[in-house]
């Protein structure tokens, strides 16, 4: 037999985690990147370089893969369909993908299926903005429906006073916008789901996520609290990844409300931020896990093993191309896992490595994970 | 900062998964290897290619690595140390691979600290391995000095009048030999050891290791049996490897004795077989271990986070170039782990992967270990 070769579109640290998950299985892996020095890259000799939103690019790419999979959302799904029509097999599926990368369509999706969610409409001029203030009430969260993440893609308007300064700020309709009411929220969730093609599922614990400035910051597992509220919130992640039928490893992000609803505030179809803890803490990690559904392999168990797990992102201070003061001594001296993705190239807020404490309790694991991310940049604990 | 560079002399499994611990820390990697197909070559895009013994190509590859490590004990010491008085910085030490690479010096090294073991001396003609064995006994087991392993290089000698045999069957003292008294031992135990810069030990559990034809085909974990015996073996192993004064991760080979002796078999200077189990098993792995040890890295954690596990070889069965018969099958339905390391040959007995069941008991774990190892080659359970 032939042994399975697995194609990523990407080469970030999701595609670099994927491949350190799945080379072990003795899967070989090829990346199509745009450019050759990147985090997948130094893990993977296989490399492809190109553009991967060109169907014909996508094809050659994908021609002695026997899947092809993504790192992130961002392929445009049209480019996706040419491919796979032209004998490309990729998972999650091109269908999926485009209903999902557009958050239109992924939330008028989710919203058909019962799945709870912040009131959302698309808009296709100030005046539509204005409108949908005037209806749900402001203030609005004002989006591009495609492309948007860690903040970047949307701006919150206080009123309509504030409407031309968001409308012209995200691009002045220059690419579709959606507008959401804005929620309240007393904090936000977050659950890791893979789908597996026999129509297996394998859950991850819901987990709380900190986010600063739009950006993950930690994700503490399992999150705390009045476990129905918990239990709520995933069945209402289980609820969204299914009403998207599609395969592979995904994060649902939630909004735990004040009043006690759980709304889904956007659902990403990969392996995903919040996820990154389950490499120390969990049987079989996201990363695998995905590998192993796209490939067409067995679930393997998502079981913490152990009590707790904190996990915070290490983001660049500056910019730079090596590594920061305190990294090595971090290295030297932490109990924490520490992961460094290698990129070439920091800039403030870039996601440049994360930190994963595990142990007996959130407090301990907190503790650990924080004092290893601020040694790394010299700064007190 | 520069990023720590740390370069492999080898290519094959132990390479494939040291580097598959290493990367995650963000630590850079480069490989030394005769061919360039390897399974190391898989994950690690810097490949040289290269006479590992010739002290100048030594030189040359690791000359902008932070330090230079091996996956075999059989790179000629007379060209690492060479390499090393040329600056490059080589862990172990040249000076200690010179004694644990010659099984006499390693041997004479071992009893001169008191650590038990059996009866051995050099011998240099047939007339000597005659004396040889009225001195100890009848059999004796003839070894080469170097380069022998899983069987190879060394035959058992009935008695006198198998010596002429035995002698040329090892090339006739064309290389130097060593005699040992023939151990009839209950079992075969062992202990993977790492040892770090600032003294510090890491110890795994002491394992039972189950051969055949002299290659290793299981290891399970913990080894069963009276604590006492268990306590001599772990105080045995760790007093072998605090003899030679090595850095990095060491693999102690112990026999236990129908009367209740544990004696040292042999020291692998370096990541072994018998601490495979370690990659699921254990907080850190053997393969962490020994790079965090060699990259000056704190020790990680070596407990054991199941309270078993079982590892068994995956040994070739033919020569193929390819994925045998029921390798896919088996990854997608199997609920052990299955490490296939990529190489592009087959060889009956060649270890191809390996497969390593984590689990509440040792029962457990060998029945699922052993229908996995089956199923790969598609025999009946």
């Amino acid at each position: 037999m032939k042994p399975v070769t697995v194609g990523i579109v990407g080469g970030g640290q999701l595609a670099r985690m994927l491949i350190l998950a799945g080379a072990p299985l003795g899967l070989q892996f090829r990346i199509l990147v745009k450019e050759r020095e990147c985090p997948a890259g130094q893990v993977c000799p296989d490399i492809h370089v190109g553009d991967w939103d060109n169907p014909e690019v996508l094809r050659q790419f994908g021609r002695d893969c026997d899947v092809v999979t993504l790192e992130s959302e961002f392929v445009e799904a049209e480019a996706l369909l040419e491919a796979e029509s032209g004998g490309i097999r990729i998972l999650p599926t091109p269908q999926s993908m485009a209903t999902i990368q557009d958050k239109f369509l992924q939330k008028s999706c989710l919203e058909s299926h019962g799945v709870p969610l912040p009131v959302f409409r698309a808009v296709n001029s100030p005046e539509e903005v204005i409108e949908a203030g005037s209806a749900c009430g402001w203030p609005l969260v004002l989006k591009t429906r495609k492309l948007g993440y860690d903040g970047k893609g949307n701006t919150t308007i206080r009123d309509a006073s504030d409407v031309a300064r968001g409308w012209s700020a995200l691009g002045a309709g220059r690419i579709p916008m959606l507008c959401e009411g804005f929620v309240s929220f007393r904090r936000e969730l977050a659950m890791m789901i893979t789908t597996f093609p026999d129509g297996s599922v394998k859950t991850y614990p819901v987990v709380e996520t900190i986010q600063k400035d739009h950006i993950c910051h930690e994700v503490l597992c399992p999150a705390q609290g009045d476990p129905a509220i918990l239990e709520l919130a995933a069945r209402t992640a289980c609820r969204a990844v299914e009403a998207v039928g599609a395969i592979g490893t995904f994060g649902v992000e939630l909004f735990e409300c004040h009043d006690g609803r759980v709304l889904v505030n956007e659902l990403a179809p990969r392996v995903h931020n919040s996820g990154h803890y389950t490499i120390e803490a969990c049987r079989t990690s996201q990363f695998e896990n995905h590998i192993r559904a796209v490939a067409g392999l067995n679930p393997g168990s998502s079981e913490l093993v152990y009590p707790a797990a904190v996990m915070m992102n290490i983001l660049g201070e500056g910019s730079g191309d090596n590594w920061p003061p305190g990294l090595l001594d971090s290295l030297r001296n932490s109990s924490a896992s520490i992961h460094w993705y290698g990129k070439t190239q920091s800039q403030v807020g870039r996601k440049m490595g994360h930190v994963t404490a595990v142990g007996a309790s959130l407090d301990d694991c907190r503790n650990s994970a924080t004092s290893t991310v601020r040694n790394i940049y010299r700064k007190p604990v």
